[in-house]
């Protein structure tokens, strides 16, 4: 497969992470290339600067990992990356609220980023580890009726989650596609072998730590 | 040990939690007559009407479980909750800046949230798991030097993490006592014996999720 680098955001949301460690991941991002870059909240504006003068994106993530808090949170959150410079912003869904059948208040948070942010899409994470096959359907279909423009799988925080799945890439795809609406893929994803095959699935865009892995197996087919 | 319910924090801070899950840890708050419960952000208006009349009080957690968010972002998360009725807030330091040794950030993110709630505590949790003993001995003055009340262990989510271990506790206790700062011990607390080893080691409170086995244990030593 050509280009697969074009479908990574290189990714680093440890909590301890240093500057040593952005740092290594903005340097790789250019040198391989990659689609964009998903880091945290306070390493935004630095990214934006490293990255100056290519078209890496630069990706946060609001209400990460749990999702579990106030929707003004979330939007603050998004406007502030946005002032910082993130071209993309990944929201994690309430997952309580989705689980209470509470889809007013699930679809309310989904829009009133996306209004906060404007041009600047949005990604949400609906944590399909937790949901049930009809979970993730009406999770897929709440992301795509709010103007999101991609539904993500995972935040790769789950205890003992898997991550993407291709069964539930499939799923999601069958949905968003219909409504022009990306797929990221994201979690557990080590080898090119789980990039081809989440893609074929229907991932548009894939989360990893192991963007570098991915791009040098790619030559291998490993 | 008598009045060992009167440490205890009882947590619910899963993402999935339903509203069944939410009844059942306040129901059971208020049958063990537990010194609190530990709850996440959108759930503190309602646990705050359900347990009126009673003095148990309603903790909730800000840049949970991360930390690594805009001090911006746990200031308003703490205006916010204390509106909805938080007696008390936990709030994560920003590991990734301690790691990189700004100090000014860590210290100004807490003190920022400190003065914005006025009279309610702050705890402060510094992950243990993720700290080298210089890290925590560190984290644990620069808590005690910005108008923190507590400075606690751990979230809980930290992959592969052990939470509160007595060591660290007894550390942390030794610099926490002289500014009259106290200590909660969190994550994997499980039975009445790992909560009399840790209280016996300084903590004044316990956030567990066990705190019925706790109790009940007590009964019995187990």
């Amino acid at each position: 497969m050509k280009n697969i680098n074009k479908y990574v955001e290189h990714t680093l949301l440890k909590q301890d992470a240093t500057k040593e460690d952005l740092d290594r991941v903005l340097y790789e991002a250019k040198k391989y290339n990659f689609l964009g870059v998903c880091i945290m909240p306070p390493h935004v504006k630095y990214a934006k600067e490293y990255l100056k003068g290519t078209d890496i994106k630069v990706v946060t993530v609001l209400g990460f990992p749990l999702g579990t808090t106030y929707m003004q949170i979330k939007v603050a959150e998004a406007i502030l990356a946005v002032k910082d410079g993130a071209d993309e912003v990944d929201m994690v869904l309430n997952v309580s609220a989705l689980k209470n059948k509470d889809y007013q208040a699930v679809g309310g948070e989904i829009l009133s980023v996306v209004q906060s942010v404007k041009n600047t899409p949005v990604k949400v994470i609906i944590e399909t580890d937790l949901l049930t096959k009809d979970e993730i359907r009406i999770a897929t279909q709440l992301v795509c009726k709010t103007g999101a423009k991609f539904v993500k799988t995972s935040t790769g925080f789950v205890k003992n989650g898997v991550g993407a799945k291709v069964e539930d890439v499939k799923l999601m795809y069958e949905i968003a596609s219909k409504y022009n609406v990306g797929v990221k893929a994201s979690g557990g994803i080590k080898t090119y072998q789980d990039a081809v095959k989440l893609i074929e699935a229907g991932a548009t865009r894939l989360g990893t730590s192991s963007g570098v892995a991915i791009v040098e197996g790619a030559n291998f087919g490993i």
